[in-house]
């Protein structure tokens, strides 16, 4: 493959870091420039490897640049291309990493330049740590990247998005800005919710009795406040719908309890049961199997 | 420590396999017998030396053990521990590894003779998966095992089920039979119920889309349908008062991100990030630190 020429990350966290120790570990890009606001993380980054050079100026890191992705928090990311998109040149693509896209989409596409030059990107990948310090060169590898073009996306930018995207390991996919909102918010959305709900319903002091069950279904509830407030907000339609689907799923369970109905309970379960064998299946397809650490010896 | 004489284990899966396991590979008893009704298992928990000998005869296995433990569904313990007491001799502990324990503990000691022999345990270990090919001599290191004794347990009965737990790596602690089904079914029960909850919720078509947050919320989804049908039945009372706490806790969310209140979806977030780093920091405490798999190279 044809290397890229300069890539800006804008934003050098656990997304952006992993984007730039991919690109520099399969040398797809002549240089990768990190932009941000913290002189300590863009230090950091550089010391790490995910980046070649540092800037704390937009202008100074989009100019030159061929691609710029833009990794900050989904309140923050339409400012940032309309920045991005003023600093680089016109044969400039942008895309972004965030977890939502309809507004984000429909905002950049109203603002002057932007819609010709972006492709809104969410690589499906990620974890309840932040920081370039947790970034991997391997965290996109077999993951989607749903693309979320629309009548205003230029075929080129969405070639050459699909062309990024898969250069660092994912498996690319399309869909509108809205469908990827509503699945999302039900595969990922959800779950980060449910978790967070569960750890706010288990009262502190009887945690030294919990264990496997609820540290894994817990564990998403450690990640950042500001980013996981932001993605909520931005996807609060969708999001209201999934909690309602959940919240029935818990009623029914709940109504079987009461009557104690043991068949509607196994029903209930075996359901939840099958669905999760489906992921199951789908991961052993997309991951290779690995050792597990409960097996046997 | 003096070695205990013959050990049985009615039941011989997942946790009954790791309980032998544990015994014969620390040399803490002379003989261990498994007793079961499936004689493929029992062969598969021989060749995995699990157990010494196999028998699928109550009165065979019990007779001469100075210990037996009763690893069956929670729906058969209450039978088994009656059978195995007929069957033994007067001077021994019989203990069980139901993960409920106040209908079952007064169930027991309303039967003739059970009283005086019976300490009720609840070893907090475990897997979605099921069956001896699963077990594992580590399965109890470090985990709490919770004593259940009431006003007519034995005290020498209730020293020698602590000093069982323990050889076989559990810390052990006592409560109450019903402060443990009140603690355990939101530190166990519910964290199953929500996995399930979630994995019924996520639509089939879309789980190509899921990754992380909903493969670890969602994991316990893949337990045994009749083991945990029975749990929740027998932890009716309890486990609907957990299921409330979980649906208001659920509510205040659906309501801050109607409201599109960011404040206080930012402080439903913050109670339960700090309450799951409190678990972190109490399993921090307890497990040894490890290499997680996703940490920077």
């Amino acid at each position: 493959m044809e290397p890229f020429g300069t890539v800006a990350i804008l934003g050098v966290g656990l997304i952006g870091g992993s984007i730039g120790l991919a690109l520099r570990a399969r040398g797809l890009a002549s240089e990768v420039v990190g932009i941000g606001r913290d002189r300590d993380s863009l230090a950091q980054a550089v010391r790490r490897g995910a980046i070649d050079r540092a800037t704390t100026e937009v202008r100074e890191g989009a100019e030159s640049a061929e691609v710029v992705v833009v990794c900050t928090p989904v309140d923050r990311v339409v400012e940032d291309v309309q920045r991005c998109t003023e600093a680089a040149g016109p044969d400039v693509l942008i895309t972004d990493a965030g977890s939502s896209k309809r507004q984000i989409v429909e905002s950049v596409e109203r603002q002057p330049g932007c819609a010709s030059v972006f492709v809104g990107a969410h690589p499906v990948a990620g974890s309840e740590r932040r920081g370039v310090a947790h970034a991997r060169a391997d965290l996109f590898e077999g993951r989607a990247c749903i693309l979320t073009p629309t009548s205003r996306t230029p075929s080129d930018r969405l070639r050459r998005a699909g062309r990024f995207w898969t250069s660092i390991g994912c498996r690319v996919l399309e869909m509108g800005p809205a469908e990827h909102d509503e699945i999302l918010a039900y595969t990922s959305h959800l779950p980060h919710a449910v978790a967070a709900a569960l750890a706010g319903s288990v009262p502190v002091d009887w945690l030294p009795l919990a264990a496997g069950a609820y540290r894994d279904g817990t564990r998403v509830a450690g990640a950042d406040t500001a980013l996981w407030t932001a993605i909520f907000r931005d996807n609060r339609g969708p999001m209201l719908k999934a909690l309602d689907s959940l919240r029935d799923r818990l009623a029914s369970f709940q109504y079987a309890l009461m009557t104690d109905d043991e068949d509607a309970i196994r029903r209930w379960w075996d359901e939840a049961r099958r669905r999760r064998a489906v992921f199951d299946e789908l991961a052993g397809a997309v991951d290779p199997p690995r050792q597990a650490d409960d097996q046997p010896r």
